[in-house]
């Protein structure tokens, strides 16, 4: 062994807490810009206000969820795991909540720059953004190495940081459906009073669910998003370290290296983030050797002035994901190397990076409206919205095809990288697992590019309430545009690493489980494979309705208002934001309790009545479907959103003509397909995999002997 | 053993061909009825015409496609194969011509009866379906039978006959992919024009379409789900008799078991069949015991008055169907007891039968108007469109619970009960495949049951167009609204039957393949499965855009009629029904050849790409998606329908509201899910695993050497 596994874990340790330590100084940055006038600042205080509440709430339910079942897994397990299963939940709530705190008050800092110029409007929203990303991958690093470094990292204690794993899953959970409720109720409700009855434009003041609308996009799209990401990221570095240990005299090497990996993912998502906001680099590094490099390939790359196109700026955001994979795959050949272990696991990293590029890709492709499957539902319009739900499935449908075959092409060849490298499956199944981590080696810029979307929109809101200016409203409406692209992609992401990561800790679970027949044909198994594939249905329909009936709640509660505060619609009365925010709050609190308890009950009843490899069925079952669905409700609603869009610049008719009427119909079924029901089976796929590795070895052949 | 194998055919045999008596019996009975006054049997002949004209140009399609693979099967398998192959195809293709020649004559003739009384209607209808229910068992019986007397039924002779099931599965694929393109995109294209721009009602002779559209009911429902359901009726015979051979050495019981189980069913669905039409007996069977104890029964449980309420129908139809069940329970009891098998194989009988029925009565829960799921998309109505298809697909997908968790169910009692008796997981999924069999044996009074539905749905469109009395076309509005319950639980029973025949036809590939590992973590293994569980998704895909593509070449010639025909609107113009005929077969034919071709020809890429493990792992991933997506459509589809027909009767501000409205976009969206994309997918999943069967030996271990 060339290199010890503790060496790579203090590395990684050290990382992130640099990336700690740039949160703190873009955290000091971000806030230190102008937080607009009084208007604007007073929208942002209920904002602020709306989403504080929301969370602290949120998280009380969580701190219950979380009590319970950590008395649980110390009682039947071990109090070590129920120990990560805290911190991992705690570091996740952390992140999120910083992530989220940010957000709320870069939004009205990001309409107050776009007052002054464009750049400077991205480059708040984006630090933003950077914030959420660095927080996520150094708070998640941070806990994995301090607990493995208290548990001696010997690999039979490894099982208990999967409790880690488990208490950020539960986060995930939570945030997603709560988050995913919240914003769709809100966004539904306000439009069906406010745009459809009332008449009154989006984001208008005088509509009383407008702040929950605004708190919607933070509590969904940054939280919720933030949490997802944590888990997957926490998840692939866990498994693949799992499934290291088992990989006989080099194992040291094999767990060492996925923090290797993740360690040099925060030295590169830092350089690409410095790519967007490079122009303002830290006090004092002005003369330093890395500030010149820095600025010189700034200059070159990034271009952002008054009349940057979309294009533009999409260009901005990509150069940096670019630049960060390629200093990442510098520097893991030299992690490689040092570890002593195959080219071929570079090989593997470099495989999870394109992998996860090209999901990115295709998703784009299939949602954008300069591209030919949005135009054919944006067509599909002119004959009613019945053709346009007809066009936008079968759009959804037919976008799964390249994603299963950039996910299905990265685990074969990952599987035969490993295999060939050390001779066994298991090694295989290690390189998905650290394919894993290479795909999400990025993600402190990646989710920056992504959570720095809300705030945008939330800035273009804030822009159009306090009345600013046409121009300041149009760059936000820029910023918009481009938060709404890296959105669906961000998405296509989310859920490819997702099924790398949910695949990975599948492969430990069975590994922990002592699983030796896995016969797809076996007793149990195909049961156990039809029940896993239904859940992503039963979870989705549950989500979907969860919705509908908030949204229904929120309708019933603006119309009061309409009709009992005098003045309102003339602009002289008050409306009750608070009311609105605590009905969407209530709600989405009330709704999630349901999916969430399934997503974890149903995996520890199967594994009991079914047994263990009934239930490797099941989440083989759920992995796929689950896959499918998500992508297809993701790119259906991002496809039909901007089928609207595109009509909205002018085409068929243009605002107001039928065929935008067809589309709104599309874009409103859309809404909880992709922000609320789609995303959350990102979470149902791992979390029901992390729970079932957590109580791996309470399960035995089931009820049914053969 | 007490029973000889080839007892066991030629007792099938038999009954095959007792039941081939009752076809021709039946069919001069139907045909002696009154065809109408001149208007009704000029309509019926232009409805014969496209439908003969249709069926014609896609057999000759088929033909291609069937000479084509029979000798590649011949050149790269064997001749025996081949031979079976072409004679599978025939007798499939035969029933399905039988069926729709006999429908598109009882359709005037329902409406002719319907003038006399409403029971007259209904047994005219249901002689019909019976006909086509009958002919699709005894031709299929006959069929494999005499192939496997001519084979002298050794068990290495059996692989020879998967041929008869790839054959029957080529024609159920063009026959339901081609049938419900062309079903849709006329329904669809007669309505965009006709109902929406012209304002003239459903079935108006002035519609150039109204022709196509009747035409389309017979080829999408009768001749599509006849193909369908031969396909597993045959497809769950021949697993069961393979998998039966390799069960040591009572495995000659094994294999004559299941055509015991089948020559049984087709003399309990002979009596369920005159439950209904029980009131006229053979001529001089009378005074026979038989005719005395059918005739007693017949009394008491079957009342059809004038005054019979949609409640009774549906009593006479089921009380047909559980007589039925009762009488196969009882005679299989002494099959299995005469075959000198276990008990326990009676179970799984039984435990077949229940499903069957269980997953009927659930899809009619979740697509009847009288229960809560479809009065919620109602309800949801009146919030617009885009909420009436959130409800929807939430009630679609809520609806995979109970069929999964039914299926997985029989599915582990099966193999458990297999297991018990014999001790091997070979001889549990012998038992799996034959529960199929015991799910099917009813199926020539189910399919009666089921095939009845469009030949009253055309009675009412003659009535409507040759302007019938109002009393007639309230009789056939009666009948028509039985059959739509009836169509709804035939799709749950044809998706339940589908996965049960494909899992029996896997584990038959399994073995023949000779596939040792199938650890579902292996290699190949995942990739496999998510490529599997995405074929429903591109297929559904293309076939959803195949029907708005066709449904537009109709709306186009359509609206040119209109326009170009002097008098088309006032009546005195003649519409050319026979143009838009064209069209629908046109396009329907070129539609359907690219999923088509998939179907075939992805088995075959990946076997031999990936090799044989994966390509168990695609069935198993596509069965298990598919089997969900398409119960997710067509219970979506018919809830919507009937969400509108609820609506009709009154609710939410009954024909012509903003809820009405509203209705109508969800039943246009449910038309292409319940008629074309879901039910196609049965085809998929059975089709893709009889042809890794039949091509089985080929198959290596792919180009990925581990």
């Amino acid at each position: 062994m060339m290199f010890p596994t503790s060496a790579s874990v203090i590395i990684a340790l050290l990382m992130g807490i640099t990336g700690g330590a740039f949160v703190i100084y873009e955290l000091r940055r971000v806030l230190s810009y102008d937080p607009g006038n009084e208007t604007m600042q007073a929208i942002a205080k209920a904002i602020q206000e709306g989403s504080a509440a929301f969370l602290s709430r949120e998280y009380r339910v969580i701190a219950i969820f979380v009590v319970i079942v950590a008395a649980v897994i110390a009682t039947f397990l071990h109090w070590q795991t129920a120990l990560c299963f805290v911190v991992g939940a705690i570091a996740s709530a952390g992140a999120g909540y910083l992530g989220m705190y940010v957000a709320v008050r870069a939004n009205v800092r990001t309409a107050a720059a776009a007052g002054r110029n464009l750049h400077e409007g991205l480059r708040v929203a984006f630090g933003s953004g950077s914030i959420m990303g660095m927080a996520v991958v150094s708070f998640s690093l941070i806990g994995m190495t301090v607990l493995f470094l208290v548990f001696n990292g010997s690999p039979n204690q490894l099982i208990y940081i999967t409790g880690f794993g488990f208490g950020a899953s539960s986060i995930a959970l939570f945030a997603r459906v709560g988050g995913g409720i919240y914003t769709k109720a809100a966004d539904v409700g306000a439009d069906l009073v406010g745009k459809v009855e009332q008449g009154i434009p989006e984001d208008d003041p005088r509509n009383p669910a407008v702040i929950a609308d605004n708190v919607g996009d933070n509590v969904g799209d940054v939280a919720g998003m933030g949490a997802d990401l944590f888990e997957s990221y926490s998840g692939s570095i866990i498994a693949a370290a799992t499934l290291g240990a088992v990989l006989g005299e080099k194992s040291g090497a094999f767990i060492g290296l996925p923090f290797l990996v993740a360690a040099v993912g925060i030295v590169a998502s830092l350089f690409g983030i410095y790519m967007v906001t490079g122009k303002e680099l830290p006090e004092g590094a002005n003369g330093s050797f890395t500030a010149k490099i820095l600025r010189f390939i700034g200059q070159y790359l990034i271009k952002i002035d008054e009349n940057a196109s979309l294009d533009d700026l999409l260009k901005a955001l990509r150069c940096s994901v670019w630049g960060a994979s390629a200093i990442i795959l510098a520097l893991s050949l030299v992690a490689v190397l040092l570890s002593g272990v195959s080219f071929n696991y570079w090989l593997v990293i470099l495989v999870g990076l394109i992998a996860g590029n090209a999901i990115a890709y295709v998703t784009e492709y299939y949602t954008s409206y300069t591209e030919k499957p949005t135009q054919a539902i944006a067509h599909a319009t002119q004959t009613g919205a019945a053709t346009t739900i007809i066009q936008g499935l079968a759009v959804g449908m037919m976008s799964t095809v390249f994603p299963v075959l950039i996910v299905a092409t990265a685990i074969l060849l990952s599987i035969w990288l490993g295999h060939k490298a050390d001779g066994s499956l298991a090694s295989g199944l290690y390189a998905v697992a650290l394919s894993g981590v290479g795909m999400l080696s990025t993600l402190g810029v990646t989710l920056a590019t992504d959570a720095y979307g809300p705030v945008a929109d939330n800035a273009g809101g804030i822009a159009e309430m306090s009345h600013l200016p046409a121009d300041v409203r149009h760059r936000t409406d820029a910023l918009d545009s481009l938060g709404n692209t890296t959105a669906a992609t961000g998405k296509g992401f989310a859920i490819g690493s997702a099924v790398l990561t949910a695949l990975a800790l599948l492969a430990a679970y069975v590994t922990a489980a002592k699983i030796d027949d896995l016969n797809i044909l076996g007793a149990t198994m195909l049961p156990g494979i039809l029940i896993g594939a239904m859940m992503p249905y039963l979870f989705s329909a549950l989500t979907m309705m969860a919705v509908g009936k908030a949204a229904h709640e929120i309708v019933v509660e603006v119309r009061r208002q309409f009709r009992e505060i005098p003045g309102l619609m003339e602009g002289t009365g008050q409306p009750d934001y608070a009311a609105c925010v605590g009905i969407s709050t209530e709600s989405a609190l009330r709704e999630m309790i349901l999916p969430g308890a399934l997503a974890v009950v149903v995996p520890l009843v199967v594994g009991h009545v079914l047994g263990k490899e009934a239930l490797a069925g099941m989440l083989v079952g759920t992995m796929s479907s689950g896959f499918l669905l998500a992508v297809m409700m993701a790119n259906a609603g991002g496809a039909w959103d901007n089928a609207k869009k595109w009509i909205e610049t002018g085409q068929y008719g243009g605002k107001g003509s039928d065929s935008h009427k067809a589309a709104v119909v599309g874009d409103t079924v859309g809404d909880p397909f992709k922000d609320t029901s789609g995303p959350s089976l990102n979470i149902l796929i791992k979390l029901m995999t992390i729970v079932s590795l957590v109580f791996a070895s309470s399960f035995g052949s089931g009820w049914f002997n053969f």
